[in-house]
């Protein structure tokens, strides 16, 4: 155990991980030295280069706080979130396809009724989202819960600028009626970069990529005896539906925000100006115990 | 640039970064993802063992201040320091081995007098450090900067206890003579464990590893016209000598710490106790420049 080139360290790191007691962390440890050392043979980076590899990774850790997770935008935009997504959910008839968390998801997300505004008096153009949730064969979930949260019309969310609105808003946890059927209202998101002024935007200006989302709703929904559904759906024409940062979009969670005149909306409302309706209908996959009943 | 599942998402990935403006930022982005996506498919890691990698690279980098380098640690558990340190350090005749650098250096130690006691007071064994730097074929180097740093012999360096010693010490910078001799006196240093209350302590204990590194003493040697020589001389008969949890001993680099007994040392002192002596004779490598000349 001395004097290790270049070909010989790796197989005298794994030997040393050898013993791990749990065989999960045996496997990721090897894989990850494997994989870890392939790549640094590959670029042979000087002294200087690890370096900087090595500040990268401290300057990505220490700009994550309790608003800011460098490290999930940096699995984001390597294409890693939608990899473990993949790996994780594969497609099945009438449940609704996945995509990334993002790193603005809010644990404790206020709880209101269905059809209130959630906007939180945010300036934008009105929109009204309604939907249902179904198993894959289309019978409705009673009760469901659906977390739902988006970015304002300048792209921003709230808690990238709690120190001016004060308050979470365009964000809420909603309970399904009887009929698995929820409504409400909110602004119309746009589009917008991620958070690109800290080591993630130097990576991807490094990388020539502009650090643009197509606009889009987040949910997260939850049923007993169903897989949780972590997906967004996106607004349909938007010009990076092609270029998302973080490889999100797929084409079952595109849908039209209607834009419609001013008058009587579909929940009842009477609009004195334009407002947009997005309609999605939602599928929910079984988990294993549940099939197994 | 949509619908992608587990196979196509790396390519799609490798297309984005393709119009990288400097190359050798597109080899290292593409490597990069390459290898970490085959860690990704091979491992297949559930949602929240996703999340549990985000939560360790993230407390990696808030353990990591001025005293504190964790990534360094990773890195140099992971065998990925002594990886790069063999791609950029070929052996040669004459040149004395690297290794790593470790988490310690400092890079402005205090500059002291051939001679001087670096002890600081601390507690210890009397150790005198007497040796040579010189060319790969001998010639002496005469002035090169000499810095050394160790620890004290509970095995904790200065800056892991300046609130207790108050002041740098086991640590300083020389400037070798005309012959390139130099020499100074300090505490003989002991074997550690390198911090392991971290996040990389978790990780050694899920493998199964100690985390312990031999006695020894860091040397960084630098004079113009030559590469700057990164090494430690270990302390021979080291019961961790086979089992370095960084990997970083070469059987050249290993040294007898002779224990003399009271009496009169080679530098001319007088001890009324016991010492060690350790003498080195290090080789640098010219810069391609100087050969070139």
């Amino acid at each position: 155990m001395r004097n290790f080139n270049e070909n010989t360290i790796t197989d005298a790191v794994l030997d040393r991980v050898g013993g791990a007691e749990l065989p999960r962390a045996k496997q990721i440890s090897e894989a990850l030295i494997r994989h870890l050392h392939a790549f640094v043979r590959e670029i042979r980076p000087t002294q200087r280069e690890w370096e900087q590899g090595i500040e990268f990774l401290t300057r990505t850790g220490h700009m994550c706080n309790d608003k800011r997770q460098e490290f999930i935008l940096l699995s984001d935009t390597l294409g890693v979130s939608m990899l473990v997504d993949a790996i994780n959910h594969g497609s099945q008839s009438g449940v609704t396809d996945t995509t990334v968390l993002g790193p603005f998801f809010v644990q404790a997300a206020p709880q209101r009724e269905l059809g209130d505004d959630i906007s939180g008096n945010m300036e934008g153009e009105p929109m009204l989202v309604t939907g249902s949730v179904a198993t894959c064969d289309g019978k409705p979930i009673a009760d469901a819960t659906i977390d739902v949260w988006h970015s304002d019309d300048d792209g921003y969310y709230d808690v990238q600028q709690l120190d001016k609105i004060g308050d979470l808003a365009m964000r809420a946890r909603f309970r399904a009626d009887a009929q698995g059927r929820f409504r409400f209202w909110s602004i119309k998101p746009a589009a917008y970069p991620i958070p690109h002024d800290g080591p993630v935007g130097e990576m991807l200006e490094a990388q020539g990529r502009h650090p643009w989302r197509p606009a889009h709703v987040h949910f997260m929904i939850s049923a007993p005896g169903f897989e949780q559904l972590v997906t967004h759906v996106f607004v349909a024409g938007d010009k990076y539906l092609d270029s998302d940062v973080v490889f999100g979009v797929k084409d079952t969670l595109i849908r039209e925000f209607v834009r419609e005149p001013p008058g009587k909306a579909p929940d009842g409302n009477t609009l004195d100006r334009p407002y947009y309706h997005l309609h999605y209908d939602f599928g929910l996959k079984q988990t294993v115990a549940a099939t197994e009943v």
